[in-house]
């Protein structure tokens, strides 16, 4: 697409063909826009015809990022790939800035499909009508995550490395503090919040964590699903 | 199932089922056993032959029902039945007193499959190890629900009517306090919370509520499918 501005602009083939065939849209009817960097636009179709549709923009404004748009969530795949999928689909409505699959001692799968992730999270965000979409990593060694945290933190627009609230949410032993209290004394810092596969992170997983900043969260008494754990997490730290 | 006490006990059919071909567990195998009304019992397989396996309790007691396990959810079933049943899993996981399907006036489904949330209930139930499952009523209209609602708040055990915190969610216009702000602000009650259909409650709906006590809430600013709403709401309640 091009870049998102007030008067005309073309849709990319993709965009053009969600409007023709999916949205069934003429000439005139109104649309929604947004760059996935916090552009949103509202404008009507000019021209349908050929592969590319035509817009014209009427009103274009950046969004502020809210709290729960700057959540970093880096979480374990779960086995069933449909279960990631609908993760990355509910963090997208719900918001998040950014989400890293991470590759565990106990991990029961080594390889996402980031492509079909990416397409579930940007149908979530149109469906949501949301203007910032969550940026979806490669597959990433625990270690590697978590001594590059704070990279992965600045790249999520205004959060500031060091202002950023860091978690391992897990079941082992050791003092552990339900999130929702933690959240709350954090006041207004973004959640960076990691979530292990079935089989909980390692020891030396969480030891490595602590030693690095984060601090030992529980989810309550209920014992949640990976993907249930995580959702749980994007929805404490706010929409 | 016989009642749930320690010494011999018989499986019904299905479960003896489950634990001889799903679990694959032979004499000797330990089972946790939950009657979905707050018994816990552990033990060990006696008997697989035959259609009602026999196990031999060694631990069996009564937990009590955390916070998350009040939460009465009220919600407008969505158009696709999946995404119920996927709400169904998730409020069951996390913890969730009763779930009633509200017939509303812009609901898109107005049956639902009852025995089959149920089964989905079930399974999450035994797959978080949880001891309380919720109770899926039939569907009820809304009207029928908000005026009956002490009544299926008392039959969550130990909830109080009167103690309990009213919501309801929507988007419309008029006041609305942030959920999380207000179910801080009611510190330990339970929450019942009305979520309604992707077109959101009617105007007579919302007034209706009010005037029975509900309040107006927003789950914050993020446009949310109507399981989202839902899931979001009941994780906020707790676990």
């Amino acid at each position: 697409m091009d870049p998102l501005v007030e008067g005309q602009v073309q849709l990319g083939e993709e965009e053009s063909a969600h409007c023709a065939r999916v949205l069934r849209l003429g000439v005139g009817g109104e649309v929604l826009l947004t760059d996935g960097r916090g552009t949103l636009a509202s404008g009507f179709l000019t021209a349908t015809e050929g592969k590319r549709v035509g817009v014209e923009v009427t009103r274009c404004g950046m969004l502020p990022r809210r709290q729960g748009q700057r959540t970093l969530l880096a979480v374990a795949p779960t086995k069933n790939a449909d279960r990631m999928e609908w993760l990355v689909e509910k963090a997208t409505e719900i918001g998040c800035g950014a989400i890293v699959p991470l590759l565990c001692e106990r991990s029961e799968r080594g390889r996402i499909n980031g492509e079909r992730l990416k397409r579930v999270s940007m149908a979530a965000l149109k469906q949501s009508q949301g203007a910032y979409l969550p940026h979806i990593y490669p597959m990433m060694a625990f270690q590697e995550f978590v001594m590059g945290v704070d990279a992965i933190e600045s790249s999520i627009a205004d959060v500031e490395s060091g202002a950023v609230l860091r978690a391992v949410a897990h079941c082992g032993e050791g003092p552990r503090n339900d999130l929702r209290d933690v959240l709350r004394a954090a006041g207004n810092r973004p959640l960076t919040i990691l979530v292990g596969p079935e089989g909980d992170f390692s020891a030396g997983e969480i030891a490595l964590a602590l030693e690095n900043g984060f601090l030992p969260v529980s989810l309550g008494e209920a014992r949640l699903r990976t993907e249930t754990a995580a959702l749980v997490s994007v929805a404490l730290a706010g929409t």
